[in-house]
């Protein structure tokens, strides 16, 4: 297997593999050895010919009338979603939302390792979480050179959203997925990744009320 | 003001006015007055026309040289999002991430009102988690109708999200908030909201890859 150019792929193309890996990882567990475009389109609700041309940045091709193999485009799809790799992350704003992070396991599955949280609270810091140790922000730039963390969650309250990623950016941090509804400024260099659910929420929201 | 016709309004400016209201109600706990587009836009690095277009779905208008009136703003923001109307919500699946939301208190500002959660697990079945009650999913439509709950939030692991959508419609819930990878069939007339955290996740890993 050629290495893809992961550069090359459009985000809408790559936000729509995990569906297919969502998928594909389930017919695994059930068993089922090959699966064609034509039957995930099917399940997923989107165009097979879409399926194959996105499949194509995998550099994995299906054979005709057999399709693909189930595992190998699970391997596939894993290795190329950067899920396989370990990436170390801290939490920012131990606090509901934070806290949950920590807790959920389905972020490890995806590769993403929590090895730290940090809070200004002090009914927080010096806690564990989920077996994770809570610091004060003040430690930030000490605790993750220690344990080689390039990404931060954001997990504050959204007034202090944008300090905090000053702060992780003056850190050496250059992942950033900021869960608050404000809209960060970065520097050059840093990735930022918006997961605003609220905003989604107000997405909803409409189209329920439009259906009325 | 005018009634808005929330129909009209492009998914992409909906999903722009939670940031506007992120930073716009910074502005009113600063005790700033009022406010122009050219300085929201520059905070929030979007552009300045782009923004005056989004705020006239609103109905609202800045005036020249003055800007919003920024508690007017939002005010009109919170309505046009939902925010402030009371959406009752039952979450299924109260594990790790579910049990999160439920502990959540930001989703109760933005208008999201958890009544209830649904599980199988008899560990979890009759606990309460945050003051609100467990229960199993064979109640789901008697608890539904009696908390007069319109919206699902689907945690359960991937491989049972499909059945569990199938369940809450069946239910006669209208909106279903999926957060799972799997891509799920609804019904006309059922509003999906898809937010998967693993498939922003992906995108994160690429552009930090590609920056290598």
């Amino acid at each position: 297997m050629d290495l893809p150019n992961r550069e090359t792929i459009p985000e809408p193309a790559l936000r729509r593999l995990p569906w297919y890996l969502a998928y594909v990882s389930a017919l695994v567990r059930e068993g089922v050895e090959r699966v064609s475009s034509t039957h995930i389109a099917e399940h997923l609700n989107v165009d097979s010919s879409q399926i194959a041309k996105d499949l194509s940045y995998l550099n994995i091709k299906g054979k005709t009338r057999i399709g693909y193999d189930v595992r190998e485009l699970e391997d596939a799809l894993t290795h190329f979603l950067g899920f396989r790799k370990k990436h170390n992350a801290v939490v920012i704003g131990a606090g509901s939302l934070g806290a949950a992070l920590m807790r959920d396991v389905g972020l490890e599955r995806y590769g993403l390792n929590i090895t730290a949280g940090f809070d200004i609270d002090p009914r927080i810091v010096g806690a564990e979480i989920a077996g994770t140790p809570v610091y004060h922000i003040d430690e930030l730039q000490r605790v993750i050179h220690e344990m080689d963390a390039n990404v931060a969650i954001i997990t504050v309250p959204v007034e202090s959203a944008q300090h905090v990623a000053d702060l992780c950016m003056d850190a050496g941090l250059s992942g950033l997925w900021n869960f608050t509804p404000r809209r960060l400024r970065v520097r050059e260099g840093v990735v930022i990744q918006n997961t605003s659910i609220y905003a989604h929420l107000a997405v909803m929201y409409n189209r329920l009320d439009s259906m009325k």
